[in-house]
C-alpha cells in the first residue's frame, strides 16, 4: 500500500492549513483545458459573479493539454488537500461535451467536486472518499437555452454558483452509487519490475509518475528512450550528475528531472508514457 | 437579419444571470493582448486596487494575438452578455498607443465599456447600443506623467478605477456621436454565395466565422485551402466523419472544427481568412 | 546618476495611486516562473486563503522564463511602485530550492518583499531601500512536513499569509545586514561607449535594456547581431523608419522595438545579451 502513504502525507502536511477557521467565504476553484487565448474562463467567472457575487474564484489551472483528462485528474487530486475545508472544485476537461456523458457532483468531508463523469474525479475521490454523489440533471440550475458546446458557461458555472449559495446536492439530480475511475491505473508489479505511467509533465519538463517516491531509495527507471539510475533526491538542485535524476516531488510521487533542463525534451517523453521501475543493478564482475 | 438572432439568443440565454440582484460590487473585466510573460496586467490591477480597492477585477482574456483588434472585438461582444448588469469592460488592444487615436467610454443599459477608438468596441456596441459615449480626455484622471507607451497602466486602469468609484462619463471628456465600427464586416451575399470571414481562432483551433449557424442546415463552406460539406452539428463530439465539420458554436456562430484536432492547423487558416458559404451541392448523376 | 532618475520618475508618477487611502485590505502579489500548465500557483493561493482569508491576491506574472532571476528582478522593481502602500510582494523564482539558499523578507516604507536570497530583490531594494530585513527561518510558519521541491506552497505561501495577518518580521527569523545584489549590473562607461545588458524581453519582443532612455536623444546602439541608429522615440507607433527603433519604455528604460514585429526575433537577441551604446556618428565626408 505504498501508494496511499503519499496522499496521506500530503493530507497531514495540509492540515496546518485546514485547521484554521475559515469565515464563511465560499471558495471555488476552476480547472480547465480552455487555455488563455479565449474568454472562456472569464465568461465562466462572469456567470458565477452574476449568481453568487460573494463567492471567490481561484484559478487552479487552465493550461491542461486539450482534453487531457488524466493530467487534470492528477492536478486536482494533488492540489485539493491544500485548499480550505468546504472549497468547491470545478473541473471542466470535457471531450464529451454535448454527448450523453453525465456530470458528477460529489461531496466529501473536506470539499465539493463538480466535473464530467469521465474519470477526472477518480484520483481525487480515491484520496478523499465522498459522502454523497449525484448526477447533475436538473436544468433549472442551467443557463437556458443550454448550448451543446460550452457547458463550462451554461452548466458548470451556474451550478457551481448555486452550490456556493447553499443549494444541496440532492436538488441537482439523482444519487449515484458508481462513477468512472481515473484513467491512470495503479502501478502493477510484474515479476521483479513495477509498471507505471508518466501521469503529468509539468511546466519545467519534469516527468511526474504514478509511483510513490522515497528519498534515498535506489532504482533503475526506464521511460521512453531513456534510463535513469541512482538514488531518489530530495530536490532538483545540486544533483550528483548532470543527466536525468530521480526526485521525490512535491506530491510525494517519483519524478524524473533534468537539472537546468527539461526531462520531457531530453528523453522525448509525453504524459501517458510507460514507466518500468527495477532495483538498481548491483555492479558485479561478469 | 439572420445575424442578429444569435446575439439576441445569447442575451436571452444570459438573462438568467443578469436578473439576479447584484449587491453593489463593481466588477471590472480586463481584455488585453499583453500576454503572460510580463507584469503589464498585474500593474494595471495594482493601479486599480490603489484607487478603487472595493472593485473586483476579472480577467476576460490577455492572450489576444498582438494587436488583433478584430479578435478582441469578437471576444468582448460575445462575452459581455454573460456578465452582471453594471459591469465595466476595459479592453486594451491598442496598436496606436501614444498616437492621436481617441479613447472611448460608452455606457449602455447593461454595461460600461472603455477602450481605444480603433473598432474594438464596434461589435459590442452594435449588440448593446450605447446611451452615452464620450472621448476620454480629462487627464486629471490619468497617472502623471502619462507615458506614451503604457496607457493600460497610466490611462485605462486609473480611469476604470474612477468609473468604479462612481465618476460620471461626462467628467471624462466631451460627448461623441460617432466612433469607428468593428473591423470585421457583416456577411455579404454575392450571387448564390455568402462571403464572410474567420473572426477568431480559439485555443482548440476552431475557426469561428462571422456567419450565424443553425443546427441541421446543410452547407458547402470554403475556407483557406479547405472545403467542408455537410450538416451543422450541435457539438464537437461524435462527428459523422473524421474530417472538418461545421458546428454551431457557443456564441451562435458557425464554426469549423476538427474533432480531436485543430481546424486551424489542418486547414492552415488564420483569423481574418475569407470564407465562402454555399448550399450543399445536390448529388446528381452527370 | 542618470539611472536613478527613472525610478524616481516612476515613483512620482505612481504617487497619485498611493496617496489615496486604502482601507485595510492586505494585498499580496505573486511573481513566479511556475508557468500556466500546472496547479502550482493555484495551490499557493489555496494555502494563503486557508490561513488569511481576507487577503487579496494579484498575479504579477507567472510567465517568467524558468529560473530567470534577473528578469524577475526587473519585473518586480518596475511594478512595485504602482501598487498601494503596504502591499506584500512575493516572488518565487528559485533555482536553488531545497539547497542552503536563504529566504529574505524585507520591509520598506512602502511595501514588504518576500523572496529567495538570489539577487531577485536587488533591484527593488535599490529603488526602495529597506527599513528591516530578516532571514526567514522559523519553521513554525511553514507547512509541515516541508517539502524540498515546492517552497512556494510550503514556505512562501504560508509565510505570506501570516505576514498578511500581521506577523512582525522579527518573528520570522534573525535580522540581516546584507543580501545578494541584483544579477544585472549598472551600465559601465568604457571609453566613449556605455556597456549594458538586455534586462528583459517582453511579450511583444521589445528588448528592455538596463540603460535609461530620454526621448529625443540620438544614439548608436549595438545589440546581438544588430545596430540601431537614431533618436529615442516616445512611443512604438508611427516610427520614422520600419527597422528597429529606440523607444523610451514605460519603466523609463531604453528599449529596442520593431514596429509591428518582434525585435527579439528580428535581431535574434535574448535576455542577458550585451548592449553597447555610443553617440550617433556624425555623417562626414571621408
Amino acid at each position: 500500500m505504498r501508494e496511499q502513504q503519499n496522499p496521506n502525507r500530503a493530507h497531514r502536511q495540509a492540515r496546518a492549513v485546514r485547521r484554521i477557521w475559515y469565515p464563511g467565504v465560499v471558495l471555488i476553484t476552476l480547472l480547465t483545458d480552455f487555455g488563455h487565448a479565449d474568454a472562456y474562463v472569464g465568461v465562466m467567472k462572469g456567470v458565477i459573479a452574476g449568481i453568487a457575487p460573494e463567492a471567490r474564484v481561484i484559478d487552479l489551472c487552465h493550461g491542461v493539454a486539450p482534453q487531457a483528462v488524466s493530467s487534470a485528474g492528477y492536478l486536482l487530486a494533488t492540489s485539493a488537500p491544500f485548499f480550505p475545508e468546504g472549497t468547491l472544485h470545478v473541473a471542466v476537461v470535457d471531450p464529451g461535451v454535448g454527448s450523453e456523458r453525465r456530470v458528477l457532483c460529489a461531496r466529501t468531508p473536506r470539499a465539493t467536486y463538480l466535473a464530467p463523469d469521465n474519470g477526472l474525479l477518480g484520483p481525487a475521490l480515491e484520496r478523499d472518499p465522498p459522502l454523497e454523489v449525484v448526477s447533475v440533471e436538473n436544468d433549472g440550475f442551467f443557463l437556458s437555452p443550454l448550448s451543446s458546446t460550452f457547458h463550462g458557461r451554461d452548466l458548470f458555472a451556474p451550478v457551481a454558483a448555486h452550490l456556493a449559495l447553499g443549494t444541496p446536492l440532492g436538488a441537482l439530480g439523482p444519487a449515484l452509487e458508481s462513477w468512472l475511475p481515473g484513467a491512470v491505473g495503479s502501478p502493477r508489479i510484474v515479476g521483479d519490475a513495477t509498471h507505471a505511467e508518466v501521469w503529468h509533465v509539468d511546466h519545467f519538463g519534469n516527468l511526474i509518475t504514478t509511483l510513490p517516491g522515497r528519498v534515498g531509495e535506489r532504482w533503475l527507471l526506464e521511460v521512453g528512450e531513456g534510463r535513469v539510475v541512482g538514488a531518489v533526491q530530495p530536490h532538483y538542485s545540486n544533483p550528483p550528475n548532470p543527466g536525468p535524476i530521480l526526485v521525490r516531488g512535491s506530491s510525494g510521487l517519483l519524478e524524473v528531472s533534468v537539472p537546468g533542463g527539461s526531462a520531457a525534451d531530453v528523453l522525448n517523453v509525453q504524459a501517458g508514457a510507460r514507466v518500468v521501475l527495477r532495483r538498481e543493478p548491483t555492479e558485479e564482475a561478469p
